[in-house]
């Protein structure tokens, strides 16, 4: 039997989603829990997204199967949510069929990237956002990311060490909105929101990045397609730090 | 010369607000980096609100006196968040009287305190609202809310050790408003917004933990103000966990 987990975490305290030798991984406190409570030590739990150190979820998908359910599908939020840390929760689950993979039945992502865009920080938004203390350009921004919206090739958008073997992606919608925060009527949360149909590693912190460099002047819009076509990084900007990244959705085909 | 700060805070670290012997409070962290920066060894800061352990607050108000200003006040925001650490921040700097104190000069404050309502939890919210997991008549909790709005004894709201004189305060408005939260389109973040000339000790979290009652219908909102009435703390709900509870703004007199 195989469910399909919807995962949410706040990625502060792992070294990512993927299980590793040196650190805590979203994955292995995930997958000790399940084995614990199925009785099954040898469940291994499938991402739907390998999300890095530092990155939160709301909407990760992940997959395990296992030989006997030994606890109601429909109650295995709740007996999970019991022996999970605060800081992860499964917030849905439903079955599948055995031949399911969450990475590769993944056809849209959905990421947000929040900046802090005032001079002081807000300590209750520091662990959910990047702070950029110097003005932004919104609208520069804006027009900026509609050159990135499209079938493209993002190699000057990726970061060394990805094992893609190809770096055309396309980027379904590219929004830069920018939001009230608190205290109330002071402007300054932009929320960079993305949906694509698979990113490169590092892809969406070098697009926040370079967008900020757009807002901050040191890229100018109408130089976007050109980085896009030089396919070279070191045109685009910096990477952002993990922190302001949070994987919103996956929208898996069929079963997801 | 007489300094008022606007203090931000995450306040999951601290004891509280006020220096105490046994833990790190935030007057004491604010303090020792106004010591150090001003080279003013017997500097103390003086908070508007003394918020208990755990809460926090994007509008806290603390005042300092100090014989000579090394740094000019339109730079001591950014001098000070250079030394504070990321769960501390001062939004606003400006010169008040030297007879000026900010608990006296409060003549209006704004808590909000924030309930996340589903059945799982949601990590990016764990620190910053109390999780119910049963579901609340939200219609009823604003009822109820309405009965607490204009000036009563509130001394069925009060926890014993509050030092106040009289339990007479005035909630000017109480609002109760749910709001979307994440994954998108699920409602279920539902902020109780309270604005008084004062508050007795843990009086929000206690009207936060009676609105949860009358939600979850263990009381009814027509029996409110039978228990304002009463003064019977035992007659009220519980008393809400702090790490809901946000001081959003103190408003002062004059120079405030």
């Amino acid at each position: 039997m195989k469910i399909l987990l919807t995962v949410a975490y706040d990625g502060t305290a792992y070294c990512g989603w993927q299980r590793q030798m040196n650190g805590v991984s979203v994955q292995q406190v995930l997958e000790d829990a399940l084995r614990e409570i199925l009785q099954a030590p040898d469940l291994t739990v499938t991402g739907a997204s390998r999300t890095d150190a530092g990155v939160h979820a709301l909407g990760q998908r992940a997959a395990f199967s296992v030989a006997e359910m030994k606890i109601p599908v429909k109650k295995i939020c709740r007996v999970l949510n019991g022996r999970l840390p605060a800081d992860i929760s499964v917030r849905a689950a439903s079955e599948v069929s055995e031949d399911f993979n969450p990475r590769f039945a993944a056809k849209r992502k959905t990421y947000r990237y929040s900046i802090f865009n005032q001079e002081h920080g807000n300590p209750l938004l520091t662990r959910y956002s990047w702070h950029v203390t110097y003005p932004l350009d919104v609208p520069a921004m804006r027009e900026a990311a509609s050159h990135l919206e499209g079938t493209h090739d993002f190699a000057a958008f990726r970061a060394a060490g990805g094992s893609a073997k190809t770096t055309e992606r396309t980027i379904f919608s590219l929004t830069v909105i920018e939001r009230e925060s608190e205290p109330a009527s002071q402007p300054g949360l932009i929320d960079l929101t993305v949906t694509g149909d698979g990113f490169l590693y590092n892809m969406v912190r070098i697009i926040a990045g370079t967008l900020v460099y757009v807002g901050a002047g040191k890229i100018s819009a109408k130089e976007m397609p050109g980085i896009i076509l030089s396919g070279n990084r070191a045109r685009a900007g910096i990477t952002a730090p993990p922190h302001g990244l949070t994987l919103m959705e996956v929208c898996c085909t069929a079963n997801g």
